[in-house]
């Protein structure tokens, strides 16, 4: 984990792509702006080995002297991200290919396959040498693996990968037998009788096999993954001492990063908002944060980037305007972020990000109002040490499962379901409550929490349902919705009445799913007599132990229920089986959270974020207003003296526009 | 033809997929069901000879014994629809390739290119191997070739597909010098010196050769109609009593159904209706009967699927809710369907068509509502042995061309133009004035028919027009619109005037075409004074002794025609120059149907379905009540029992919400 | 250039479609419509070279002699748009690739990669057989090169272009350092250490280097322009005195036309508006004519193709009523044309265009209402030799730059700018002002010009800064709009504040851009008191020098300028910080123009269009009125005689609808 007593602040830093006589200047502003760590080294491969086995350092070497002269810490990247030209010219099968068999040329970034041998021993190269030389520099206080794995080649489907997927799987299921069972090949003639008769799921006529779909998934996860490890592994062997990461990239699909996140040292993330997103943005945002978190078994994580002002990549990249670079940093910091980076430090004056914005952009520093909000919040953070190391405290988990995510993204189901959204929608009623989530894998260690919501859980991997049960029967509540508990690890059907192995706990079984038409709305009548409206989807449910919360009045099952509530051992199983609006989830949501004492630190209006982290006997009490009105919030009791302005605050408060108090509770 | 003198009703049967222990069970419910035929082996291919040239038949055996010994027969498939793994690993080259030569490799199914010697002589061998090992078995009373030939390949475009192009144009053109001819070579220098030179129209710059396009269809419609044939043959060796079938698709594109039905001894189909399509979607359904029982020559054919619930592939798969299903197998048989069947028996638990519904759904049977649903159908249908072998008779015909579909969706012409939409437009017309209705190919036989409508019959190939002019002059109505009489079956354009080469007996010419933007809209002032309203397309028409039964009176050429009349011979033809909305096109045809005492057996209200069976001296009248209210119902002098309550009914009847009549008129 | 004495009026004449007993016919109707110039050859390669080396010319003999008893030219093309099958069959590696790899087969057109030698040795040597054959026969008037150059195949990403880059990248580049730093290859670790490591720009992972595409854009455009270059040199050794040209597609984005004018002894292009584009659609057809006569330095043009009534590859192909064929083609005459062509003399009958209309329809010339109208024109430009060789003078340039247009194409930039649009609605103004305007490249010579607007201009190559400077300085008015002055040649951002080096003459700087999204409306408030909107953008300004004639007033950044206006030596410079709404852009333009005393040469009502043309001492001034009503025009003191119908006028006149006037200024 993170071994700092401050807050980390700073960028990746591109020195190569500017002459020498730039870097003191850069190092100068550096420590104006309260600069402590730079991301060293990301794309410097073809700089540091610009040919076969030649590699050159000094350059290097006289940077990383340069920042350490001036007191900046340096997080020294593998340089693997961007393999050079003449990698590619010596060894052309390394290029990706896609699912047509079209290949991925250099030119861009992220040229490699995974299983390519001469890109694995070229990086595994490279790292043991940077590993070997920066091994004792004082300034060297992390290392950052690669960069964004898998953001722009999610997959590859060569002949290298089909081998080693072919190994992968003789790995996972030993024989064939087990694979065709496993597979279901006996659907569509598709058994195999020979290992390399497989191959990975390229283009087909119509819909893939969905066992060899998702298992490709595992496979290609792992297969990055493996380069992770490998470089991780060398890196470790010269400094075992010192934190290793890679930047996730919040709900990126592809990877499963609850296995990822075993083999970093602490996590981190690259957080870009769209200022024109408003506050769902936020929302969304801050879910990323607590996922990073989570991902980091709660320990202290770094936004490893976020822009200064505008990106260059989306149709229209509007500036963040005067202040809401600050109130995204804070709320990193607000969810457990130890430190606040950007890409990048100096604007690039070419290249294919020369538009993305920057600590330094491209009018320079002295007269750019970016700089100035940059180097003031560089200051204001070093006067933050109290918060290095302190944590966030959730009761409430989420779980955001990767293959159920892959599972819910085949071709063929009842109705599409946008699992991410709607994990996102049972996010935001947390986010808009001021209660702490973490999330969590359904294989997870779900000890500490007193509510877990496992939203469209369809693939229930085996022992899942054990847990869940354990989970509940001492005491935890447990709510999931329509479509889960359907399939197992190989998407294999429960026969028998669906929610299959969870039907005892939920108190229920469900005979049919009906998805609704875009537009056609179920009418929901409650137990207290209220109406709501459902849309999207419904179960047809029998219930089988459990009470119906809510019924349906207008589906050709008369009064089918639409909520069950089970109580089970010293636990309480909800179940949605439709689609309800928003003020009818929050409803019920808020009546489960007041069962279980589950409660804001504040009373705020709409618009300000408030989340608590602590160390030792310590609490800090973020308050983040972020909209462009005066907030009044009553502090239920606590008080504490701000660290930003150091006044003292209780009873209530008034928060000024776009202000952040960081009270110190007593 | 079909040997029937019961209804059919099953469904394909996938015993590969369940352990033996399942058999029985299927077996018993098939019973309890009134499962009288299964469709089996359609995917066995793999299990049936899981190595080369090794035959696995023991399976199967106890499979067909166990259906014989419950007194279920079998629709015995060629299992050629999905080629085993060792067989694309062996032969790699018979995986198919789209028009950029992308391969589309195994995973799915239909990954094969038909003119794959190697896939040819494997599924040939598979065939007869079959076909000598069952061609004694009792319980086999029919042969199912393949499975929905190219509903997912619809064409190949690989080297080998090139060569067998060049053979198949030798065949048709002899000379190159006719081949140029043919195309318009000279158009774009594209002129031939050389066999060789020829290629399936790839990926091409812009706009490829229209006649070569055309071509590559009827070849490749030709090339998969090869394999059909090839396996038809071998059965046919072996069991010339055995009626032989291959399913259809409906309105399916790429192939010529009417080339293909001359090769099967009845037509059968797969029928998909979306439920949320409302009466839309009832229309085409029974469009689509139409269809198949047109292709069939009017003798019965086989619903081969449909589902007993909601199918699993589109955005929103909602339910059937209850009674539709059993409709919709009515509405097959009021149309000419001596048997339902489902896909599947038994859902699949894996595999890509897990969520599809079956006849026994997950959940099981005997808590099913779908199983109930599917049982109690199957039960009645046993009581409607009567209805076997009976036929619809229709007066009217409609002209369905393949070829000029394929010509109509080409890149290049005056606008774009959905043919299916349209010609559809014109059977909704019959649908909705329950009057029977067949559809007929440009060049089939028309002796039977009073009226033929030809929409958009853009391509007229030689011969057709004097089979029109034959069929008006001995007292036919014939009906056609806008672009037709264009070009030859070459597509060449008829000069000197288009209507080409039926100018004459339509009593018009026509000098242009004026495609009209969407949103704008043509005033059509009719000869009785009444108005309407046309969009689209006009033609600008100049009356060679037709009479204008309409103008327009907002074109730039004032009053040109916009529906014209001729009398020829004995008969009418009648023209219409711009798309009328859908009440004027009503509105004339209710008149021609009044002129020619076409009328509908029934007088019911909108949604209640009237059509006529009838085999020998019996008249059987269904009738079809598709809304949720009851339907006051005139029999106009007919009067009956119902088959299905025993009831008598004469003068007015009221049906049910959802209800079916089977008259057995006296 | 040409050495016409009357307008020339023709098309395309494609005889070896047809039978040489249509040639007759051909000539015939072609005095009868006034023809007195056809382009002939275009596609005929495959008969004139039918076999590698044979050559059979006898059959165009025949035509040309044919043509040239008639008194009709013939504008000979080299014949090269469309190779051969029997050179694809041969040397197949001659087929473009796309960035994907996917080739491009023969059959359509245009199949064909400029950097196989195959292609140009071929190409090469049919244009130096027609040269040589055809050098002394008398009809033959004008040279003719391939057809459309780039309209299907924009770029191809084969080996062979990757070698030819190569080359050019040596040619440009001289060292791999100079590349390195031009590329700005130290970005993402693209560093290149051999010339071989390069490749086109093919299908990457994620955006590819800027540089790099925009090199790829400049070499494919030369790559292309060699061909072009090479069989005009040929032509020019045999022909030195005979003008020659290759058709150019209006605003085309692929190719420099820029640099392709400098190789053609006259411009022409190919104009087809769609008829339902409106008064829209006659500006943009406008603007095209002014660019073409741009391109060829003012000198009078050809309008080498347009159609007759209705196009067959849009997906609606509206005829063109009555009269409106005649206003575009003197459309094209009024803004500089000498001479009006079809796309095609007689209409295919078979082939990917033979739904486009013709100059003889299918119908046949003699009951068609196309061809009279086409006889008519024909006819009626006979009378107007005195218009031969006049032109058109303006006193405003529009920059329009292709390179500038590339960069913001890239993929990454503050937000996506539609260049050519933006540069249309400057167009735009003048059109309806009825004020002339060339359009010119950002180093062309602009001498003649009081007012230069150059929207947009991101990429301001090395020079031009000065040119601009030289421009204003000297008197000359400079407007330029958000986001110029950004990037050099090679697209590396001119740091230390935006509008870099042309900061000094505008007297402002740029700290930020701030795209807006769709929908934000920003408020201008102009120093009159007045308001106005804007959206899209906004740049934020800082004044040095400058003053701010309008203001933002809802930006964050209170009061930023919207325009600016700074008094450069003798001239002017304005700079629009917002895209302002179109009312307020004509209210700053029409200022301007009053300040500058640009004046329309009458004052005519909307969709009137007023052109004068100028040769020796004469002046003929034409209005067209595109209206279906009457026009009032004052002619503001001029007084002439209508070339048409021989009437006099002055003072004010009424344009009948549709009506077009020629007035011979006295």
């Amino acid at each position: 984990m993170l071994q700092n007593t401050h807050l980390y602040y700073g960028g990746d830093y591109n020195p190569e792509q500017w002459p020498e006589s730039v870097w003191q200047e850069d190092a100068r502003l550096m420590q104006t702006a309260g600069v402590n760590l730079v991301s060293l080294g990301i794309f410097s491969w073809a700089k540091l080995e610009p040919a076969p086995g030649q590699y050159e350092f000094a350059w290097l070497d006289r940077v990383i002297d340069l920042l350490h002269q001036h007191g900046i810490s340096v997080d020294l990247a593998t340089a693997t991200a961007s393999p050079p030209a003449w990698l590619v010219r010596r060894y052309p099968e390394l290029l990706p290919q896609d699912a047509n068999g079209t290949v991925l040329h250099s030119g861009s970034r992220q040229h490699y396959c995974p299983n390519s041998p001469h890109y694995r021993e070229a990086a595994a190269a490279l790292t043991r040498q940077l590993a070997e030389h920066y091994r004792h520099h004082p300034a060297v206080v992390m290392w950052h693996i690669n960069n964004e794995y898998g953001c722009h080649v999610a997959s590859c489907f060569c002949d290298r990968c089909a081998a080693a997927f072919r190994g992968w799987l003789k790995a996972r299921y030993a024989t064939l037998d087990a694979l065709n069972e496993a597979w279901g090949t006996a659907f569509w003639s598709q058994w195999y009788g020979d290992w390399e008769e497989i191959f990975p799921p390229r283009k087909t006529p119509t819909m893939a096999n969905p066992a060899q779909q998702i298992d490709y998934k595992r496979f290609y996860s792992d297969s990055v993954l493996a380069l992770h490890r490998r470089e991780y592994e060398i890196i470790k062997e010269h400094t075992p001492g010192l934190p290793v990461t890679t930047n996730f990239m919040g709900f990126f699909g592809p990877f499963d990063y609850h296995q990822w996140a075993r083999h970093v040292d602490f996590t981190s993330w690259d957080s870009y908002p769209d200022p024109n997103d408003g506050v769902n943005g936020l929302a969304v945002n801050a879910a990323a944060h607590d996922l990073t978190r989570s991902l980091g078994g709660g320990k202290p994580f770094l936004l490893m980037e976020q822009v200064s002002s505008q990106v260059s990549w989306r149709p229209v990249n509007s500036l963040k305007p005067p202040g809401q670079m600050r109130l995204h940093s804070y709320q990193a910091v607000s969810r457990g972020a130890d430190g606040v980076l950007f890409f990048q430090w100096r604007a690039a004056r070419a290249g294919a990000e020369k538009y993305h914005g920057a600590m330094v952009p491209h009018v320079g520093a002295e007269r750019s109002r970016v700089f100035r909000e940059v180097a003031d919040l560089g200051r204001e953070l070093q006067t933050l040490d109290a918060l290095a190391g302190s944590r966030v405290r959730a009761k409430v988990g989420i779980v955001f499962d990767y293959p159920n995510w892959w599972a819910l993204n085949l071709e063929s189901k009842p109705a599409q379901l946008d699992y991410l959204s709607r994990v996102l929608e049972y996010h935001r009623f947390f986010y808009d409550a001021n209660l702490p989530v973490d999330f969590v894998s359904a294989d997870g260690d779900w000890s500490g929490y007193r509510l877990v919501l496992a939203p469209h859980l369809c693939q229930l991997r085996t022992g899942v349902d054990e847990r869940i049960r354990t989970f509940v029967r001492d005491g935890g509540t447990f709510l999931t919705t329509y479509f889960s508990g359907i399939t197992d690890e190989n998407e294999h059907v429960i026969l028998g009445g669906y929610a299959g192995k969870i039907s005892d706990l939920l108190g229920i079984w469900v005979e049919e799913w009906d998805p609704q038409p875009p537009g056609r709305i179920l009418h929901v009548q409650w137990a207290d007599g209220t109406h709501s409206e459902a849309s999207d989807w419904c179960d047809l449910v029998h219930l089988q132990g459990a009470s119906a919360l809510a019924v349906l009045t207008n589906h050709f099952i008369s009064k089918t229920p639409a909520v069950t509530q089970n109580a089970y051992g010293k636990g309480q199983a909800y179940y949605l089986a439709a689609q309800l609006d928003a003020a009818a989830r929050t409803k019920l949501l808020s009546s489960i959270c007041r069962d279980l004492d589950l409660e804001a630190p504040v009373d705020a209006p709409p618009g300000v974020e408030a989340t608590l982290r602590e160390k030792n006997s310590s609490r800090f009490l973020f308050l983040l207003n972020h909209t462009n009105t005066p907030a009044d919030v009553c502090l239920k009791g606590h008080a504490g003296r701000d660290l930003l302005s150091g006044k003292n605050h209780n009873g209530r408060t008034i928060l000024a526009p776009q202000e952040t108090l960081i009270l110190n509770l007593d």
